[in-house]
C-alpha cells in the first residue's frame, strides 16, 4: 500500500508487526479492563468506540495507543467516569456545556448534536465546552455535525507540548482543528489536523518502537532541532510521559497563530484554561456547525463543493505521486480496509495492553480467543 | 532592523532602494489616477487607505503594488466603481452580501461591521459575501471588528496560483485565513496569512525584482521545484499576469485542507464561485464576529487571553531568536515606523507607480512635490 500522504498525514500504514481485531474483540478487551477502574460499561463502550474509530480510520495516533493514558487518568481520579456533561449557559444559537470532568467523548457529542440542532434551527449554531476530559480525534465530532448534514467546524486546545514560534519551552497544545464538509453526491471532505508539525501520539510512537522521528517535528530542551523521540518525551519514574523538548508549530509562525486562535476560541471563550495550564487528559474546545441551506438554496451549495472535489482529483499530478486526494480519502480506505481485515493494532501496542490487562486481573489474549 | 520571523512573515523590510511617501501624497497620487479611470474621489480614497495601511503595517504583498491591478481591472471592467454593495439575506445573526462586482474593500468593510452588531446582538455572527473584487489585506476587515470588541474571523477565496497537495496545476487560491483577538490590557492578537506557502505579492515583487524565490515556495509547470518566479509567473503580452507554474500549500496536506475549507465556506456557502472558476480580481468572503462576553464574563475572557499572551512572550527563545512574538507585533512596529518616516514603497514599484501616472496623465511625482 503506498502511503501517497508522507509520513506526517495522520496515517499509519499497517506493517509486519501489527495485528488485526474484530470491532468484537477490541471493544471487550478494553471495556473490561475500563471495568476494573470503575468505569460502567455503557461509558466505557462509548469511550472505546472513539478510540476503535480512530484506529479503523488509521488515525493511530489517537486510537488504542492513547488508552494506558485514559485508564491512567482514571486511575488518579483526573477523569470522572460518572461524571454527564450540563449545559450551563443557552440562547438559540449559543451554548456552553460544562464537561465536569468526565469523558471528553460524552460532552463533545452532546456539544456537537447540540451545534447542529441550533444550526439547523438558526443557520450557525456553537457550542463550547469546558471542563471536559480528553476527546480523542476531534474529527469524530465533525462528523457528527456532517452527519445531519451541516459544515462541522472544531478548535480542540490540550496540555502544553508545543513551542512557540522562535521558543523552546513547550507552552501550547498541539490544537488540532477539524473541518467536515458535506457534497452532494461526492464524498465529503474531512480535515483534522494538528496545528504543530505532527500529532503528539506520533511522538510516544516513536518513543516506543525506538525509532528516530523525521527532521523539523520537534526541538530538545535548548532549543535545537532532534530527531530523538527522547530529547522531547521521557518516562518518568511513575510511568508518566513527560515533556522536555518541544514540538514545533506547523509552517512555522502559521502554525504558531493558528495555535494560538485554538487557544482562545477553545479555553479562552470557553472560561477554561489556555497556554501552560491545561493538564495532561484535560481538553477545552468549541465546537461550530453552519447549515449550507441557510445561506444559499443546498443544491447550489452541493454543485459547487462536488464541482471542487472532482477539480482536485482530476488534477495532473506531481512526479511520483499516483493521484490528488481529497482529506477525508486515505481514512475511508483505511476503514474499508478495517472493516475487512479487521482494526489494525501494532504488536508492541497489543503487548502492552495484555500486560495492563494482567495487572488489572484481566487476560486479554483470553477475551480475544472466544 | 532584524526580522525575527524570517523571509516569509507578511514583512518586507525596507531596504536602500525603498523611499517613504506620506499619508497625504500616498493618497493623493493613486486617488488621481485612479480618478482617470471613472472612480470618484470618495471611493478612491476608500480602496486606496486600505492599501496604504497595508503599506504601513509592512504588507508590502497587498500594498501599492497591488494597485497597478486594480487599475487594470477598472479598465477591463471587472470592478465597477460606483457599484453599491447590497444584503440579499439577512436573519438576526446571519446575512449575505452581494458585492455586484464594486471594490471589495466596500463590500467587506460593510459585512465586518454587519457581523459585529449581529454578534453584539446574539453572540455569534456570521456573514458571507459574493460578487466582491479583490479586497486586499483582510486583517484590515477583522481588525474593523476587533474595534467593536469582538474576535473577528475571516475566509477569502481568490483565484486559482496554488496546486491541490500532490497535484500540479494551480487550482486554489492562496485562500488566506485572518483572527483578530482582543485582550485585555495587552495589544491584540492579529493573524493573517495565505493557507499557501507564500501570497502571491512577494512572488509578483521576486519577479519585479529579477530575484530567486527561498525554496519551497513553487513548483514549476512539471511540478519539480523551482526558485525562479518566471516558472511560475510570467507576463503576457497585454501586460497582465499569467500563472503557469503553481504555488505550495503551507505544511503540505494541511494547508491544502485548510484552502479547501476556505474555498468551501467563502466560495460555496456565500453562491460564489470555487476552484479553477475564480477570476483575477474577484473576491469571495465568509466573515465571524464573536463576542467572548456572550459565553463568559468579559474580564475572565480578557484576563485568560492577556496571560496567554504574557507567557508567550514571556518564553525562553531558541538559539539565534532574540524574543518571541506575537501576531500582530510586526504589523505594530511597522505601522509605528511608518508614521514617524513615511510609508515604506520600493523604488521600482515607485517607478512604475510614476510611470502609470504619464500613462493617465498625471505628473506622480508633481503631487509628491507639493
Amino acid at each position: 500500500m503506498k502511503n501517497l500522504f508522507g509520513p506526517n498525514e495522520g496515517i499509519k500504514i499497517p506493517t509486519e508487526t501489527t495485528i488485526r481485531l474484530s470491532q468484537k474483540n477490541y471493544v471487550e478487551v478494553c471495556v473490561e479492563i475500563l471495568k476494573t477502574v470503575g468505569v460502567p460499561r455503557e461509558k466505557g463502550e462509548h469511550l472505546v468506540k472513539n478510540l476503535m474509530r480512530a484506529d479503523m480510520r488509521g488515525i493511530s495516533s489517537h486510537g488504542v495507543n492513547h488508552f494506558f493514558m485514559y485508564v491512567d487518568l482514571l486511575e488518579k481520579g483526573v477523569i470522572n467516569p460518572k461524571a454527564e456533561p450540563e449545559i450551563v449557559r443557552e440562547t438559540p444559537s449559543i451554548a456552553l456545556i460544562n464537561g465536569h470532568k468526565g469523558f471528553g467523548q460524552l460532552a463533545c457529542k452532546e456539544a456537537a448534536e447540540l451545534a447542529a440542532k441550533k444550526a439547523k434551527e438558526n443557520v450557525v449554531g456553537s457550542v463550547g465546552v469546558f471542563n471536559c476530559g480528553h476527546v480523542g480525534h476531534i474529527s469524530d465530532y465533525t462528523r457528527m455535525i456532517l452527519e445531519k448534514g451541516m459544515i462541522g467546524i472544531m478548535y480542540l486546545n490540550c496540555d502544553p507540548s508545543v513551542a512557540a514560534y522562535g521558543g523552546k519551552k513547550s507552552i501550547l497544545g498541539t490544537n488540532p482543528i477539524s473541518f467536515a464538509i458535506p457534497a452532494g453526491e461526492e464524498d465529503p471532505i474531512i480535515i483534522d489536523f494538528a496545528t504543530s508539525v505532527t500529532a503528539g501520539g506520533y511522538i510516544t510512537d516513536k518513543l516506543r518502537k525506538g525509532e528516530k522521528m523525521p527532521e523539523g517535528w520537534a526541538i530538545d530542551s535548548s532549543g535545537n532541532p532532534t530527531t530523538d523521540p527522547k530529547d522531547v518525551i521521557i518516562a518518568t519514574a511513575e510511568e508518566t510521559l513527560k515533556i522536555i523538548g518541544a514540538q514545533l508549530p506547523a509552517a512555522g509562525h502559521k502554525g504558531y497563530g493558528l495555535a494560538l486562535a485554538v487557544d482562545v476560541l477553545a479555553g479562552a471563550l470557553t472560561g477554561g484554561k489556555c497556554d501552560g495550564d491545561v493538564a495532561l487528559g484535560e481538553n477545552f474546545a468549541f465546537i461550530q456547525a453552519i447549515d449550507p441551506g441557510g445561506f444559499v438554496p443546498r443544491e447550489e451549495y452541493e454543485k459547487r463543493v462536488d464541482k471542487l472535489i472532482r477539480t482536485c482529483r482530476a488534477s495532473p499530478t506531481r512526479p511520483g505521486v499516483e493521484k490528488v486526494l481529497i482529506p477525508g480519502d486515505p481514512e475511508r480506505k483505511a476503514e474499508k480496509e478495517a472493516l475487512e481485515l479487521g482494526i489494525p493494532v501494532a504488536q508492541e501496542v497489543w503487548e502492552e495492553l495484555s500486560e495492563l490487562g494482567q495487572k488489572h486481573g484481566i487476560n486479554v489474549k483470553e477475551i480475544v480467543r472466544d
